[in-house]
């Protein structure tokens, strides 16, 4: 049996980056950038106010305050996306609202507030009492200031968040260039599974791992295709696991633990490439990784937690690879065991568990009463996932053990 | 102006929660149950294996060791699905798949890899050396151990991870009652705004806002609507205002500062209700709030960042409301600020920031070198927003300091 960090190793080394596509700017949000991106104009395009005011000389109001308020001559009245046409000049200032252009002449702006109105309601041919002084350039957003034309405003390789897609609409992209969804393959298997619809028969059970996964490879960015469910023949699971090709990574669950009705590793070993097929982990030491015609495969274990854990160790990380994330590992964050542990020795435990702040940056964790594979309430109750490292049998209560944040997404620091 | 803290108090007692829909498995996932989830059936529904092996009585095997195996005739193969037919007895052992029901007389299952097959492959009508002594129970999960038909499995209010959904698939619902993601109307103002295909003019600016708010109300679980441009007319700004009735949630950008061209003010003041419209903060004291025919309006400053810091603190959590959250707000963190910070004394300031952890749980915390509120460029590196309360003018390089953390969700801990 290979460690969890060998499995990983030997899965990541597998796989490629998707390549990239082109797709409307609300599209790339969330996905990783195959290309810079680059400025087509000067931001800001042309000196402009920061605020609503007046345009003005700043060395006539060098001085003024409320008590000792300085009159100018009110000129133009300068609205966002209006050129100006008159110059402003010693004694003058012009109305002007915030991102319009600031008129040749002046060098600072005064805020609105900072103003108080005379004649013809501080308009044009009106005048204004300015209240304050004004430092040289106040107020005025210059042109380039944040971006000349021709500068990467976004780099190849960061992930996309609003703010990189109001940047790149700024400098004129309606488009991006990033790496695909991983397009994930989901098949189970096993003659007892019934639909979700169904109620189950004696001896039967529902098809729950294919919407858990579904949801997991949707929670990792990816476009989940159910398949079905493979019975236990050879002929049914090769007619599905031989669609792999269609896609960019296949998982089932299900049939690959140590039993001989379980054909998928036959089918597998026929018509792929067999890596690994058993970890030294638990839940679920039966996790096998290869390839089919150059598709990785995933074969996870049919219990549901096993299924869920497989995915988190071994598939999430391949699938953010592919995406083209560099950061491919949820924050593991240390916290002290609220209670005694046993274990095998042999085997990296990932437990079922609550992480809670204790409010002075530390934290404590407590594994799930039921740690049973079957069960999705622990998982579903839990948080995090406490790893436990092989070559321990005995983990006492106030140990401080490594646990992975199922609640916080990989680069999270 | 009022404050953040009182303008966040105002904004959140006007919303309420989205009605619920019955919505596929698979899109609830992310959501908030509207009402708690209820088994249909035991689950596990029978008693089952965990493992793949061999089901026998305990006591047969009592003392058994790799050295002194107890050999045990095998009278039944069991696949998962198939019902047994057999009676395991005193002697005897079947051969039992990992989900396969556990036959009558047998209790306890002993995993395949602590036994040796003999005779007939260790199949029916041969014989099976077990290896290993065996507990009563081992091995086999009892019906209904983890939920009885009857019990919730979830419970309404939770959000719905890929556990839920698994647990829910398992327990019989194809569908689930969750609330409503918010319909949320994007609407720019501006004659200066120009699409992003376009090229500025001069004085023009490209509509880059109704991108970066359509990214943020989708990272907020939300449907945007980008209604388009209202143009600096009254007429323009009313017919867009006025389809605030066919939206959960309306959000304008532009349009609120004092200037006398906005005309947004005007129009919300004659077809809606103005809660507020300054908040003691910056970047972005204009921050409009109010309703029109009953559905909430939120009009955000022009400027990029402000826009984004804006909907952040406003309209963010107002919409994790509607849609049924408990948790409304980013988690904040205490960090060592790395350099002086002067402010105006009477507002809260947002700094675009980034957060370092120090590797022994604590953090500290550099704004961007500039914070020019027309720039989205601090937003898109920054992981974080360093608030800095009203009443100080000044922060030394060292202060504790609070920031919200961008780059995590609600109701992380």
């Amino acid at each position: 049996m290979i460690t969890v960090e060998d499995a990983t190793a030997q899965v990541l080394s597998r796989i490629s980056v998707l390549k990239p596509e082109r797709v409307p700017l609300l599209a790339a949000l969330g996905r990783v950038l195959a290309e810079d991106v680059i400025s087509d104009i000067d931001v800001a395009p042309f000196d402009n106010s920061a605020m609503d005011g007046y345009a003005l000389r700043h060395a006539d109001v060098e001085g003024a305050t409320e008590q000792a308020a300085v009159r100018l001559a009110v000129i133009e009245h300068i609205p966002a996306g209006v050129q100006p046409q008159k110059m402003v000049g010693a004694g003058q200032a012009s109305r002007i609202m915030t991102g319009a252009p600031v008129p040749v002449g002046a060098d600072a702006v005064v805020r609105v507030e900072r103003t108080r109105p005379c004649e013809g309601q501080g308009g044009p041919g009106g005048s204004v009492q300015i209240l304050t002084s004004a430092k040289l350039g106040e107020n005025i957003r210059g042109r380039g200031e944040e971006v000349k034309a021709g500068d990467a405003v976004l780099l190849i390789g960061e992930v996309v968040g609003p703010a990189a897609v109001g940047l790149a609409a700024s400098v004129g992209h309606a488009d991006l260039a990033v790496h695909r969804r991983p397009r994930v393959a989901i098949v189970s298997t096993g003659d007892e599974l019934v639909d979700v619809r169904q109620k189950p028969g004696p001896g039967q059970i529902r098809n729950s791992n294919s919407y858990s996964l579904a949801a997991q490879v949707v929670d990792a960015g990816g476009e989940p295709h159910v398949l079905g469910v493979a019975r236990d023949t050879e002929e049914s699971t090769r007619a599905l696991l031989g669609r792999a090709g269609e896609f960019d990574l296949m998982v089932t669950t299900g049939g690959v633990s140590v039993g001989d009705f379980d054909v998928v590793k036959k089918v597998l070993e026929e018509i792929g490439e067999l890596d690994f097929w058993r970890v030294a982990m638990r839940p679920g030491a039966p996790q096998a990784f290869g390839t089919i015609g150059g598709t990785p495969f995933f074969g996870l274990p049919g219990n549901p937690t096993s299924t869920m854990v497989g995915f988190e160790l071994f598939v999430r990380p391949a699938m953010l690879k592919m995406a083209g994330f560099t950061s491919l590992f949820r924050p593991r964050v240390n916290a002290t065991l609220t209670h005694d542990v046993s274990k095998k020795v042999d085997r990296r435990y990932f437990l079922r568990a609550r992480l809670v702040p204790s409010g002075d940056g530390t934290y404590s964790v407590a594994a799930a009463d039921n740690q049973s594979s079957a069960l999705l309430t622990a998982m579903h109750r839990g948080n995090c996932l406490l790893s436990l490292p092989e070559g321990e049998s005995f983990i006492p209560a106030g140990s401080t053990v490594m646990c992975i944040r199922l609640d916080m997404g990989e680069g999270t620091a």
